[in-house]
């Protein structure tokens, strides 16, 4: 069996990822194997920036947004010199195997470490995209999902006292998978997103025949990958189609990676968290571990990366009925 | 198909349930059918006090917490005399189909009703306690979840600041479905729940335990319908056995049933309603509207009030690994 | 005695408008007087757009934010012939005196019309900006900060996790009134506000010597109306001066208005709502009720339109202080 | 000048005592003097838990609830001894000036110490309760009063759906101020504080008037120091003489401790770790820093100990016009 093994987060930081790490650490304890934080992801892995955690190490750091092992990128891990580098700083600190947590980005990295060194590792996906195949949820989504939501509830009281039309952009470079909840749960009256290519025509189109039934005031969720462009892009021309519209724009940005981890998350990441490690010690390796309709899956990393993960078709049909 | 149908809330109310009755009025618009609302659930019906709704009916209610229709005991409807009223009413005013938003209390009536009295009975569960067979989660359960989760973050701040240990009553009569992801995501060291008959004992012992290995500050997590006696109960025991041990007890309460759904609850809130009334207009009847595994599922009411729905038991040991 | 008022919301809507409408109807009613509500502020009183409001009209009002009564730009009302109209809606309605809250520019009107007509008129300083002679805060304001200042913890909690630098933008055209308290309160390293006029040059040169004393994350608060420019184009220059800086730009933007209003706005709503009404009923007119040092006082519109609040000017070295 | 100070915090933890250390500790740095933290107030003064502080050491603490320092009782520090012992910790740690952050009991035991020993020592005050002569305001009280309203709205859709009298007691043992602005902002219609002594016949009279006008929900905040006894005594009573009131009661208890401190409470208690210093370095001693109508004062601990903060008495008046 192991004796030591590590876990760094990398990419994106996402809520919930330090529930996470908290959780893999208590399951290397509870296990009795040592574990060992690395610093700022591959950047850290290289320069062996290495620190001995334990279970106190971890204490009071399960609501934290953020990640306390960092993240950063790394273009030297991107070439065999730096991945050598890196094998060389674990093989010295005796680590046997990796949690990598983060999204496609850490894993492709990951995987071609492991099929270049051989060093058995297990991923955990924290990212608030939820672009990742092999699970319903990744770390931090539910909790983005709500922040957007939360911001969208305020954005709403301003454009109902105004009767203004808002042009709310969330994050998605992707997917529509933070767009479309936060559409449906902020009662938005469209939703623009990379899967369906919405043209600019057909909002102005449906924000026409709305306002001749009289609504006045309306929100339409942008994702930021939408290829009609971004939210300022969008609101142009709508204004210019539609001059009477009281048009705004508010991007959502930043705020959407931060604060604490909703339950669900918190949940989720000690659920991965365990798995991950109990994965590493059960002979896993090359693998996401996710959850899949309540039920725990380790889905190999080349599935992760290159299977395409689809959003439910039948929530466009749900903000065509809900705003009516 | 239709002309009218009528949506009701009963039992305790639920964040969510708002979101719910939008859907319900908007799904019913959407195809052309009439909808009332029945203010005070079954009193109300026997009343007769019905209203019109329509799309604006419902504008800005998604982000409400309780229910904009009232929830009320009714000891008539438990008479055959009182529903026969209820019946009445419904003919008088044209009803041809119900939803019914609630628990196991609603639906025992809803189901008694139909078969009495043939009128067609969709439920939509809605309740904070998620104890209901027929769907994975219950519209307000993520809600409720997450007040009470930061209740526990916030005392767990005064926890730590003067080394004490809390004892934190969340609700849950039957079962750990609230306890249990509370006491995950809050850190707690220790969970009581129905299901699983901790003992008193058991508990000093483990707090005992943790003492020696130098932690200082405590969270136990008490479900309300714990068998050994409630937080205070508990915490007096506790108290005695080990009196170095500086006790507190929270009683969350009431406030865990109100607020702004979660994103969560107003996605699920969604889905179920437009499922309520379209499984109305396709012959559904004496069923209940879920989610189970992601995918839309319809339970006879007689499954939903019999069986029963059993928490996840790998989270007793998830508990247990992670307060190492 | 008056026996008929009215209140109208304008300008930019504010959290705690409604619980200061909330307070001028019930205090009409505790004062036998009937009020009404004028919709969407000098637009409405124009083209006659009066409501009937009593008590229970208000209910549940006070933790709404946005106004109930909306808000929209009137060109009409700077007109003298729109005036004239104005006044002749509220003569044919029997209002004989009016509470307006709102900001500068609602005043500038309010003063203008009573001067002109010699409807007696109360202000009540409604808007987020803080930028008002004769109060010590605006309604609104208190929740604003909050609100940016969420905003910013999580926003810190990204900065820090990938060493970043971020530049965000508050609310505050003229005066640095939101940001001072965001970047005292959000740990920020730097302000800029219009009242210092600091340079990019000298924001580099703080940078630079926090990085040198090894500060790796950082947060530069930029009120809207810095005269550098805004956050994207101080944000540029100093990535071109300090290339190793990795810089983000959030702008908070309308979030800032929406909202449930703080405690300490709701009770400065209902204060000054009381005395608006109060005032009125004395003979008070072409006054704003305020509260300084903790005093109500009625500052005459002149005053408010023309004098300056001047910012603490010992928050700049409290920010020097703290981010040593 | 003073070479090196220590703070410590005591008494009831607070929301905003972390702020206030972090300023201690920076201006501390800022003018060049060094600085310990004293963990768990007297008694670690006792026991010689000094630990040295820096800039970093307060990094991101800012937003944090509860106390880093802790805070615990000590008997001991009550005897000539014990405070002996301290006296010598001190000496023997080089330290010359104390920052003691707590309430009344704290300042109560300071001045003691220092008119025992010499000791300059400047206190600050933190403390939820707001109830110290020498400050408008006192440390955490804003955000205890914001988390006890957030409740109180969560409570409001529960009664308002069921029609319930709803009970809640807030914290504040001898005066009413946390219950006060809460039952402003929280629309209650009846508020028992210590200083109205308001008879429960009072109350139930309230009540049925209020029933009579066909009002059928109802919130009553009841400060946990009512001398007509506690929420659910007074609860119990009121059921008596009115039994179709359907009521219930919730303590809202140590939630209110905890949870990241408002702006205010942010900007209060860097304004005042910022003056605590300086003051000491000023030749202050024997007084608490203070913000009184937004101007800083130094008052003696005599005077914050025996002197009584009056509430605003046009509070009680308020709260019978808003309930009309």
């Amino acid at each position: 069996m192991m004796k030591r093994i590590a876990v760094f987060t990398s990419g994106g930081d996402a809520p919930g990822m330090n529930a996470c790490v908290r959780a893999v650490v208590r399951t290397a304890v509870y296990h009795g194997i040592e574990v060992y934080g690395i610093m700022r992801g591959y950047s850290g892995m290289i320069k062996g920036e290495f620190v001995r955690l334990d279970s106190a190490s971890v204490a009071n750091t399960i609501q934290k947004g953020g990640t306390i092992l960092k993240s950063a990128r790394s273009q030297k891990f991107q070439t065999r010199e730096g991945r050598q580098q890196a094998f060389d700083q674990l093989v010295n600190n005796g680590i046997e195997g990796l949690v990598a947590i983060g999204g496609n980005g850490t894993f492709t990295g990951a995987s071609l470490f492991e099929e270049e060194f051989g060093i058995p590792t297990v991923g955990a996906p924290g990212t608030i995209d939820n672009d990742l195949y092999g699970t319903d949820y990744t770390i931090g989504y539910d909790t983005a999902v709500n922040t957007a939501l939360e911001a969208i509830d305020k954005i709403r009281d301003t454009a109902d006292s105004h009767d203004r039309c808002f042009f709310v952009e969330v994050m998605g470079r992707d997917s529509g998978y933070i767009a479309m909840p936060c559409a449906i749960g902020g009662g938005a009256e469209i939703v623009m997103i990379p899967e369906t290519q919405m043209s600019t025509e057909a909002v102005v189109e449906s924000l026409k025949s709305s306002w001749r039934r009289s609504k006045t005031s309306f929100i339409v969720v942008v994702a930021e990958g939408e290829e009609e462009g971004n939210a300022h892009t969008v609101a142009q021309r709508v204004k210019e189609a539609i001059p009477q519209l009281d048009t705004r724009v508010t991007i959502i940005g930043h705020i959407q990676r931060g604060g604490a981890p909703s339950a669900a998350d918190r949940l989720l990441a000690s659920q991965i968290g365990i798995a991950a490690v109990e994965g590493l010690l059960n002979g896993m390796h090359n693998v996401m571990a996710g959850i899949v309709d309540r039920k725990l899956v380790y889905t190999p990393f080349s599935d992760t990366i290159n299977k395409k993960k689809l959003i439910n078709q039948s929530f466009m049909r749900m903000v065509e009925i809900l705003s009516v």
